[in-house]
């Protein structure tokens, strides 16, 4: 299983609390570290991770989403982590409740994005998120970073065909919710009393039309201004704030 | 007055749309154009705007925001626009309506983040945003670009001191709304008749606590997750998403 080296202490933290036998090593300098590698350290010791003080890094930084950047003071701390396995299809979709919220990303192409995603997906406790394997940003050391530890609370698989995805969820008992800046119906109109399994498009052409064939509905933001598209992962946190949140 | 070489179609036509008179000129390659492209290049002719075909561009990717990338085609087309001039506060807040939403960004840093933000705004009709000179990211072509036009719609000011802004908000009538994940308040529960500026803080520190003594009422969003905090844009949208859109 290929290792990633993380750069944000929040998505560290989160490794070493939901699977600490995938942490390798964490590694800080000398120098006074911020608050969040502090906690991280402290958490590899309890669990007999190896830590390592000094040592010379990878260096670089964490990409912009990373935490380190803001205060700077942390530069070079990282931690070696084992990438997270995807689940099974199956698994993803199985629930006893009768709501709840999946996400499918139908080629998202920008880890950025798809960190992004997570780390709104790890906020509003969606259940799963489905990805497809071509032309869709791989999970990068960036996209968990950026997840800022959602990677960590939102299992995920990775499928050749989302069609097949899809007719899994429908099989599991969920609806199917493709959201286009083009759809009539507003995601206000949309019934929250179900379990959704919902598909967002990628960054320039959205859903493909063979995508939104096989949705239940469709449904869009309402623009009230002079801009008529959001950015992906903004979407998609409005859009399950939108669906889950207690009115 | 500072030009920019924006490399997002989108944001380029908005810019040819609300002040063509700043676009300086758009300079494309001569292999075929995405629609984008060829909307900006048919507005900027009619616009009397110079248009290049062929000639060598400044190069480079339009950054992550770019929609250029997506498709690949466009790649080194790209467009001279003079920055947008910031608005003087009392004009940022003046309003006849009894309701509307503003931003302020408190040391906002990444200009991504700005970007998407002000993309959001644009999507919401948000009437106006603050932000910090010091600790801040600049109005970049990343931002603009980002920002997809988002930063055409919605009219912005730069402060040196955020309380005096906040002050001249209070007087314009506006109440204010800080943003707080350690907020007991949630945000559904804040009244949405009033005319609001909202308090967006620092990616990884948040509001500063100076910022927070001078709201009106602080509020977050309820996490549902396991994750404790969003990507600063994405709880710009949502939180706009959650004071705007009709129920």
């Amino acid at each position: 299983m290929a290792s990633l080296i993380l750069k944000n202490p929040h998505s560290v933290l989160a490794a070493l609390q939901q699977r600490p036998q995938d942490v390798i090593e964490v590694r800080v300098p000398r120098q006074p570290l911020s608050q969040g590698w502090s906690d991280a350290i402290e958490l590899a010791m309890s669990n007999r991770v190896s830590v390592q003080r000094g040592v010379m890094t990878s260096g670089g930084s964490g990409g912009r989403g990373s935490k380190a950047k803001g205060g700077g003071r942390e530069s070079g701390a990282e931690a070696i982590v084992r990438e997270r396995q995807p689940v099974e299809l199956d698994e993803l979709f199985a629930s006893d409740s009768s709501k709840g919220l999946w996400l499918a990303l139908d080629q998202v192409q920008d880890p950025h994005n798809v960190g992004a995603i997570f780390r709104a997906a790890g906020f509003f406790g969606v259940r799963g998120i489905v990805m497809t394997r071509h032309k869709s940003a791989p999970m990068t050391a960036v996209a968990y970073d950026v997840a800022s530890g959602g990677v960590e609370h939102v299992p995920y698989t990775v499928v050749t065909n989302l069609r097949q995805a899809i007719d899994a969820s429908k099989e599991a008992g969920l609806w199917v919710l493709g959201t286009s800046e083009h759809a009539t119906q507003s995601i206000m109109q949309v019934d929250r009393d179900r379990k959704w399994l919902i598909l967002l498009g990628n960054e320039e052409s959205g859903l493909r039309r063979l995508t939104t064939e096989h949705c239940d509905e469709l449904c869009s933001i309402p623009s009230l201004g002079g801009v008529d598209s959001l950015n992906v992962s903004v979407a998609a946190g409005v859009t399950v704030a939108l669906m889950s949140l207690p009115g």
